[in-house]
């Protein structure tokens, strides 16, 4: 079926409810970052498969949203002839429908694919200009994509307490305790990393994000009933596991339990953002109070407990040795012939080999970005969309990587180099290293948030005038999304205390467009530090166990603490992977950890 | 007559009024920062002189409320047989009238010394308890007090160009545009700084503040009606200074004016949040449309012109000389026989006595704290507030001061030795030393606020496990207010971008209670810097010149980059005072500045 047929498909279903437009966006009914194949409406009706956009079909045109890292991309994978191409944020797709439509028109959307907020701003939006917005019964697309991916089916996994620290009664009275305090009668779980977390439960539903997806309420007594697809708990006694409260039901029956509550009238609190207008339109419709505030599971999934901290350290050491020999065995190739023999493709294939090898290993924790030359310049470069670069022409190489454990998630970028690299970009390499060490050293009494420590790692290069357009640091789940809030280090970042346990990658990095891009990334957690003064402030204990390479800085953009702590950090790094490592890797690991 | 008897006849008139409560709050009707002596209508009613507050009286009790900085001040000040003593944000006096007062109480208020906001805000919480706020004709206070200070009648000043470096007329025109493209009709104006900025004129209406009172309206034209005193600008021709569509008339006619604009039925825009309770209410009951927004004139007349930069340079160039002679005095004097004879009071006196040495300086900018020991660990201290403390037994002194000048506005705080300073005191003025210079050397690109780059300045400090608890940086004005916004450099601070022409303090601290104090503080003005990157950064240059106290650093505290701009400092400061000072002044400098 080509894109054409598609989309004259959707416009005889548009018809047939009287509507002038249609909605789809990338986003499944769960609102998470990530989504399952059979998700991708968005591919399927248009092509593009970036990870976020929309796209909307109206009677006679079609138009697909992007925003500024898809701007390329979109170019490539949808056909001009049949969508215009429009910015996400700039030229959003509100105003291209009030530009488009006469008053009096109907746009289709499906209630499940958008949040509640975004359900109640565009409403009122088309309102003003006499455009209804309709609900549709069924999506649209789904009634003609006969090829659709089946989801799958494989089993959840009970985490154990070895490694979550806490049972999930626990963590359930804990959050309970808040939703009493607010007379809040039950809590709307949407996404899937808060209910896993709440429920020490994972499972393998969407690449990368070791999830089950389902729906969650969360009732002021603690007890839950879990609305996921019961096969992939056969076997598996989830009532032995997290309490005899939690019931597993068939996610078809979420509807009939949200009339249920709508019937009693209850309080039932959700996230406006993410939970979708479906789930607040049967509610409200059937008499619930809707109570709105930010997911209460989200804050102490974000702060690690112990057990936690101890899995990701575990998870880090061997994540590190893995690309250690990554690393090693990348130097050793380059001295061999016919470097142009490997490639982008061929290098991530490599390194996820080595991180294979660990038996506790279980998939990546996002798609790697392998990244020579120009390449690296664009930050979300992925080599399958297009040719993959061959080795050997190119100064450096930037590799973002991560892997998933059972005891934790992993994110680390290396920028290596992989040829003779110019002064220029051993400046900028310095200068970003630098900036990665002056945030790595920060300590911060309690209450400061990571827009007040992101310009520590832009300053190096703020006073030479550069910058990056990306956010400093992002949080780690723990064996869950390597991108969590709330916590984060960025300018238009968050105020939300840095607190205890929580991770946090620091990463920045310069993008040199057309020629070369550096970042350098560790993760690091919150903790307690030790000091003579008078109050308690926290520090960053680095987790990433991997060397930086020496061969790319130039010392005289450094001061004296930068080379103390870079001293520092090989001095840990040798000592923590060398046990792990033998023959040439460990000869590899002595040299690029040698003191400056 | 005696504040019990004062307390009484209020009382009185409330009865009289049928008022269960009546509230006097520190400000004025123009509710900016400083109000003068006959608005110190909370100090008559309890005693309390401090900058922020408020008492309450009922027909059986009475209470003040102070914020922390009073707390100890308060019982100093205020008869507890007459007042309870609370805290203003921990315990509102909105919350003590609700939890006091019984439903269908009458409170009465002053609608001209309360913000519309404020109004807004009280008036619907204490109708959820059925208690009227009643906005009463005439102060209760004004009638009873009978020595009341008359307001000063010192001239007005029409500021030069050669001191503005703008006409008015340009001036307004620009703010003018800003309300056409608003469909606005008029701005209502109400805090003398912005006033005093549109109009180019100054006065001598408060001390420290060089403004006239009063209020005006710009209109959409760019016309201003002008209220103030008239008298103050006999034989000064205002047309001729503004424009001719610049008119004056006596405060009494800004009522009528309000009027005419509701019965035009115009849009008129004020802040909420600083203009008072009386004009939006006169406004709205004539018939006009308020809109609510800052004040346009704020962030203009934060960006000083090159004119007003190149004054304010020679006004520190001034002031660093005067602050230089006195430290050198200081330094001679503590050679001298019988220090004690000296206290924080004449020392206060001995420095403005060499700042009024020069023709152009106008008047302290603030009240000088000059706080030896123990004293400087109170950040608001003033020694008029108790028995000045004698010279010769402390290690350490905190002085900080500022003067106006026809040219700017400067305040600075020097911390010097003037005993043994232990190693810890050593250990603490280098921490907060090396946070001032990290600020110093900031570079950052547009869009940056000041809460990005608070963290710099305490960094050294949070280290170490210490803190101090206020803002790094304020705004200052051009001969106007040495505290103004809206940029500002905080923890609690404005996402307001930094840029060119802003004048901030730089000025971390350390306070030991009941020890000592520490303060560090230069005025930088915002300004682009000259690199070789890509993209325009701003830097701070430093306008403040004079030489930060070498005895009490310990360097071991430092990087050599801070040893490297200290050194360029006082290579700076030597450059620019040495040819204003001579003899023993001379040589105290050469010493002072010489390089670590």
């Amino acid at each position: 079926m080509t894109h054409a047929s598609r989309i004259n498909a959707v416009r005889n279903s548009m018809t047939q409810q009287g509507l002038n437009a249609f909605i789809v966006p990338h986003d499944d009914e769960h609102l998470g970052e990530y989504i399952p194949p059979y998700a991708e409406r968005l591919n399927w009706i248009s092509g593009f498969n970036g990870s976020a956009g929309a796209a909307v079909v109206l009677a006679d045109k079609a138009a697909v949203f992007v925003d500024g890292r898809y701007t390329v991309q979109v170019r490539h994978q949808c056909d001009p002839a049949l969508f215009e191409y429009h910015h996400l944020i700039a030229e959003p797709y509100l105003d291209w429908l009030l530009a488009e439509l006469a008053p009096g028109s109907r746009v289709g959307f499906d209630p499940r694919l958008h949040s509640h907020h975004w359900h109640r701003n565009a409403e009122a939006r088309l309102a003003a200009s006499n455009i209804m917005l309709v609900p549709v019964d069924g999506n649209l697309i789904d009634s003609h994509w006969h090829d659709r991916p089946v989801p799958a089916s494989r089993p959840a996994l009970l985490l154990d307490q070895e490694y979550s620290g806490q049972h999930s009664e626990a963590k359930r009275s804990r959050i309970a305790d808040t939703l009493a305090a607010g007379k809040i009668d039950a809590q709307l779980l949407t996404q899937a990393e808060p209910i896993n977390w709440l429920l020490n439960i994972r499972g393998r539903d969407i690449d990368c994000l070791p999830v089950v997806l389902g729906f969650a309420l969360l009732h002021r007594s603690g007890a839950v009933q879990l609305f996921a697809d019961t096969d992939k708990f056969e076997g598996l006694d989830l009532q032995v596991h997290c309490g005899q409260d939690v019931t597993l039901a068939p996610v078809g029956e979420l509807e009939a339990a949200l009339q249920t509550l709508g019937e009693q009238g209850a309080r039932v609190q959700l996230d406006p953002h993410t939970a979708n207008a479906w789930s607040a339109l049967i509610l409200s419709q059937a008499g619930a109070e809707l109570v709105f505030a930010e997911d209460p599971c989200m804050l102490p999934k974000a702060c690690k407990n112990p057990v936690e901290v101890n899995g990701s350290r575990a998870a880090h050491l061997r994540d590190g040795a893995a690309v250690s020999r990554f690393l090693a065995w990348l130097d050793n190739r380059l001295q061999q012939p016919n470097p142009e023999q490997e490639d982008e493709g061929t290098l991530a294939d490599r390194l996820a080999a080595f991180r294979r090898q660990h038996p506790e290993f279980v998939e990546p924790s996002f798609n790697t970005i392998s990244a020579l030359g120009p390449n690296a310049a664009m930050c979300h470069y992925h080599h399958d969309n297009g040719t993959p670069r061959a080795l050997g022409q190119d100064a450096i190489y930037l590799v973002d990587s991560g892997g998933q454990y059972l005891d934790g998630t992993t994110d680390i970028t290396r920028t290596v180099a992989v040829g003779r690299p110019d002064d220029e970009m051993r400046k900028l390499f310095t200068l970003v290293l630098r900036g990665h060490i002056d945030l790595a050293c920060a300590r911060f009494p309690a209450g400061t948030g990571g827009l007040q420590l992101d310009a520590l790692a832009r300053m190096p290069l703020w006073q030479q005038g550069y910058n990056f357009d990306h956010g400093t640091g992002h949080g780690v789940g723990h064996y869950l999304s390597v991108h969590e809030g709330p916590q984060r280090i960025s300018p238009k970042g968050s105020m939300i205390p840095l607190t205890t346990g929580m991770i946090v990658s620091n990463e920045p990095g310069y993008y040199r467009e057309d020629g070369f891009g550096i970042r350098c990334e560790n993760l690091q957690v919150v903790q307690p530090a030790d000091t003579d003064g008078e109050i308690p402030v926290f520090e960053f204990e680095t987790l990433t166990l991997v060397p930086f390479d020496t061969r790319l800085l130039d010392v005289d953009w450094l001061e004296p603490k930068h080379v103390r702590w870079l001293n520092q950090y090989h001095q840990t790094v040798w000592e923590q992977l060398s046990p792990q490592l033998s023959g040439d890797d460990l000869a590899w690991l002595e040299q690029a950890t040698r003191p400056l």
